[in-house]
């Protein structure tokens, strides 16, 4: 288990502004891996804006519902903001929903220094922890269009990096995401060229 | 008139991220303002985003309209993506109407480092230039709630500061921007303690 050294390291360095972009359900667990991230970049001074789906719904989105339309309009202007934050040096955690793959794919297009994170739960456990008591009230048929209960989630197809949040702590979980971001050359150790 | 010296010392540096608000009438110059001053700052070096009113709608307001309630709306979510860059070092340049002084001041509030300018060129001196033609059709009638012919404008009460573009040059009132951002502390010249 490689990765308790990677964290340790804090002579890793930013290469470059990027998004890092977690999809997942309601309750995967975006959020917390959000937290245990950006706090690593951050122990690494490196400037960290998390844009949580509930936040940015708030936010930019409000009035806006959950049909696919109103879904990809919400998408977008994460993805409008983050393309401001990642050009201007920022490392941006997305951690909104985002089900659909084709509106994911635009933003990838549109950013440029983007890695994608399948946080993955399965819908039992997800409802088990049922985190927001959301789940509950939607299998009571209370909340019209939730996700993977009556609405569509699009497993991406080849994300940079899937955290099963049913098989790893989330500090295992934070390690891996910066040992990618390593890999993929968004994050710099001492070690390279 | 000091203000070509100032533009020519590019010894110049940022000392923070700060939000440039400019407001004023449609047609008074806010556009063309940000295109000279962002070209200045960025020649020292100093990272810019001019958040200009018809893009902002376009990737944050989709669907909004005109009312006092959904022109707040879209300067909050303007003003949001504004601190967000601001507190991340970069010199943000709203140019908006943002007819409403409370919803100014809110954000004003919210982002910190602010410096409010206020674009000032008389209504008719707006309705002769007509630079989209959209004077006219308000006029006609054909845009209801047009600043400024069917909707209110409140000017700035103690705006740090005020560009009469009626009476100077693009160029000029680039500089007296830039002195300003010096005094404020915005900006740094090598002559600050």
């Amino acid at each position: 288990m490689p990765q308790p050294e990677l964290i340790a390291d804090d002579r890793i360095t930013q290469a470059h502004g990027f998004t890092l972009w977690f999809t997942g359900l309601s309750g995967s667990g975006k959020s917390t891996l959000a937290a245990a991230v950006s706090a690593e970049l951050r122990g690494r001074g490196v400037p960290v804006e998390v844009l949580d789906g509930d936040e940015v719904r708030q936010n930019l989105s409000k009035g806006l519902g959950f049909s696919r339309e109103d879904r990809d309009t919400n998408i977008r202007r994460i993805g409008y903001v983050a393309k401001l934050l990642t050009r201007n040096g920022v490392a941006v955690i997305s951690a909104a929903i985002s089900p659909y793959r084709a509106i994911r794919d635009e933003v990838r297009e549109d950013i440029g220094a983007f890695m994608e994170v399948y946080v993955k739960a399965s819908l039992d456990e997800c409802i088990r922890r049922d985190t927001k008591g959301l789940y509950r009230r939607a299998l009571a048929g209370e909340i019209p269009q939730f996700t993977g209960v009556s609405d569509p989630y699009e497993e991406p197809v080849s994300p940079e990096l899937v955290i099963d949040t049913e098989r790893e702590q989330v500090a295992e979980s934070a390690a891996r995401v910066i040992d990618r971001l390593l890999e993929l050359g968004h994050l710099r150790s001492p070690g390279d060229a």
